[in-house]
């Protein structure tokens, strides 16, 4: 028997053990979900157990625990530290599940549910590719650092702060972490580039109060429409960003990168039918890959105020109320981004109204060469575990993390994503596909054994 | 003892009555509160039996019931309809008001409480002053309809109905209701115009479901911005609504009419204050009153899409909505503006969206002539119930009713208001003036005194 044959025997339990970790509804971004995500994390200390961990704490932080673990030392080995995160989004609007967010269920060979995707399941992959490591070998081949937060959605602070204070502690030769996705179904794939994110909320005051729009209406001002009419002027008719300075220090692509993305076998016909819309919108110039991996973008998150229940209400409000968010790409930076935002939007309000304006979090782009040892040694293990040639790509979406821990430790960071294009990460239906799950853990446990030939830095 | 005499030994009654009637919220936008509803229509009834009606009926409708009244006919008196309504707008947002909406409370000389104002304050001091006639003198001095509808706050509809089934039931030689404001505290008016209603909604949907805004953002049509965008151009830089035809049939303001508006004792200043905005903002050319008595309008009442809940989701949602109205004044069709409004918005939509726009109400604008004896009855009248000079005015709201009876029999319409223009009618802490509440059941009085002394027509 192989390590291989070890995992596969063990599949079904594997997967009721994921069951169980996706039952707990770990919202970080809803206060009143507090316990579950605080029971999310004693879950995930009580498996780590079984994973060849000396050290598992539960490591209490001013909002979500954080979770980290350390294997026994074995010097002259190689160390690795493995990132996750075990909070999730809302799961609203619920009546658009299938099946609800929080009782996992398989169809079609996919697994259904919450955080199935982002990130449960595929942090998943590395505990049980870990565990049959030490199962079978009886110790793993290699240093272990684990850290797993309960704040990924929301911004981090913790994370940041734990690194801070353990910067020493959690020296390691390679980040490795499983949040992206394969570029589609079969094609392993390891991510290069992040976008950065900086999330903002907006509250627009025009009347003290609100006003009964027969009585008032035409003299006076509506923050609705004067929050309509600044955020309609944050694009101009290409799509591009208005914000003055925005695109100053953005990577352009060179014709070499341009040609390797449009040499991936990427079907754009999926993409279109994913997404569902009536047509596509985008900035002018750049393919549809350019667009969701290479270019910043500002995007309207959520709109609110005035009415909005069932019927009729003749309402002029006194607040209006907006959440949006930019991406970055290199070499932007976040600070000066929001600082331009933030302007930009003040000067697209008129006298009559007043303005709160939050950033809410910030967070930088990340990029990174393929051809390091350790990256090339994933996409070996990939390529093994998944039977496929593994692809170099990048993704929109931001792991604040990454860009923090490559800048901090000069590290590899190697993104081995096991979610798919449509895997409605963030949105009803959320799924991974158990081909994916259970190829994700062999890969992970390929991946630990080819590095822990490599040599590793003395910590 | 006179009849005034009578009504002052009875105010603390008559405030306890009311504040009865005002605890029963009866809020007929939302679906749950249908038995509230139903619960003050029956209050209604049965307050109605010592005003002296002789039938007394509530009306079943698909909606909300209608309550109607006649008293016994008395041939070669006139007949006067007495119209207004129990249903009340929505309370929210319940955490501004200083006391509860559904828990009336006296401060300051002002009764607080939804409905005060808007109509259930104003509608009870008519059924006061009838009580007071008919026990004073142990019958009415005229003939008296009443129809008390529970639609008002969301179109009408039964009420039409009702009109059209009982056309020659409810002839009168006048109607009279108190829905309105007056102009200023201790200034009694008399509204001699309305604008009317139309209030639409729309549901802007670009992707078919909601997406992760890192994977997919940059590539796709994000509805919010969408209809952030239509919504910004239904206005120009001098705040014209920019529907094309919107103005053709607006009746122009004369030279005379102008200078009638700037002749009345109104304070902007108090309107500045009650607003409370940084500035105002109205269609450039005309004067607050013109604005809001005599312009029309386009205004947001509600706007929402995305994540509007606590914290950072960062989705591109499939829909966005939004809830407007234009207030209209003569001569514009209601039906004509409604298919331009819509056709306006359908072409400010890009191809990437579909769009579903529901017409949820129309209603005509109103103008009368403040020459005519019953109005200068009711001037009168007024003048003696509150010691002080009536003054003609508009009024910005819409009392669809109003506008459709007049159309119908050709009758003056007599719109006695005893609100004020601070007193929040569908806002938080609506109230209205205990001196007004008062002295709208002593002029009341008079003014069914006065009017029975007119030469009826044969009904």
């Amino acid at each position: 028997m192989t390590v291989m044959g070890f995992i596969d025997e063990n599949k079904q339990q594997h997967l009721e053990e994921l069951k169980e970790f996706l039952r707990i509804p770990s919202i970080s971004t809803v206060p009143q979900y507090q316990p579950e995500v605080q029971h999310a994390a004693q879950w995930l200390a009580d498996h780590l157990r079984t994973t060849g961990m000396q050290h598992i704490d539960v490591v209490p932080t001013p909002l979500h625990p954080l979770v980290y673990a350390e294997s026994p030392r074995q010097d002259g080995r190689p160390t690795v530290l493995v990132y996750g995160h075990y909070d999730v989004q809302p799961a609203e609007p619920l009546e658009l599940w299938s099946s609800p967010p929080f009782e996992p269920e398989v169809r079609d060979g996919n697994l259904y549910g919450r955080g199935t995707a982002d990130d449960k399941g595929q942090l998943h992959t590395h505990l049980k590719a870990l565990e049959a490591l030490q199962t079978f070998y009886g110790r793993l081949p290699l240093n272990v650092k684990i850290l797993i937060e309960g704040e990924e959605e929301v911004g981090s602070k913790s994370l940041w702060q734990f690194v801070r204070d353990n910067q020493s502690r959690l020296a390691s030769d390679a980040l490795v972490l499983s949040d992206t996705s394969m570029l589609a179904p079969g094609v392993p794939s390891l991510t290069c580039a992040l976008r950065g994110l900086n999330y903002y909320e907006v509250e627009v005051t025009g009347p003290a109060r609100d006003l009964h729009s027969g009585l008032y209406g035409g003299a006076v001002p509506n923050p609705l429409t004067i929050l309509a009419r600044a955020l309609a002027q944050f694009h101009d008719k290409n799509f591009r960003v208005t914000v003055p300075g925005f695109y100053r220090d953005v990577a352009r692509l060179s014709a070499a990168e341009r040609k390797a993305l449009r040499a991936l076998p990427w079907d754009e016909t999926d993409f279109r039918n994913n997404v569902g819309a009536p047509a596509l919108s985008g900035e002018k110039g750049y393919s549809i890959l350019e667009q969701i991996w290479c270019r910043p973008t500002f995007e309207l998150n959520g709109l609110w105020g005035g009415y909005i229940q069932d019927g009729a209400k003749t309402v002029i409000p006194s607040k209006a109320y907006a959440k949006f968010s930019t991406r970055l790409v290199p070499n932007q930076d976040p600070d000066e981004i929001a600082t331009m935002v933030e302007a930009h939007f003040r000067k697209l309000l008129p006298n009559t109204v007043s303005c709160r304006f939050t950033v809410l979090s910030t967070g930088k782009p990340w990029i990174a060469s393929s051809t390091h040892p350790i990256v090339q040694a994933a996409a070996t293990a990939l390529e093994q575990g998944f039977g496929q040639k593994t692809v170099f790509i990048r993704e929109g979406g931001s792991i604040p993390f990454v860009a923090e821990i490559s800048a901090l430790y000069k590290i590899p960071c190697v993104l081995m994503g096991f979610g798919l294009p449509d895997e409605n990460a963030h949105a009803p239906d959320e799924h991974i596909s158990l081909d994916n799950y259970f190829g994700g853990i062999r890969s992970a446990a390929l991946f630990y054994e080819r590095l822990s030939t490599l040599q590793g830095e003395p910590q």
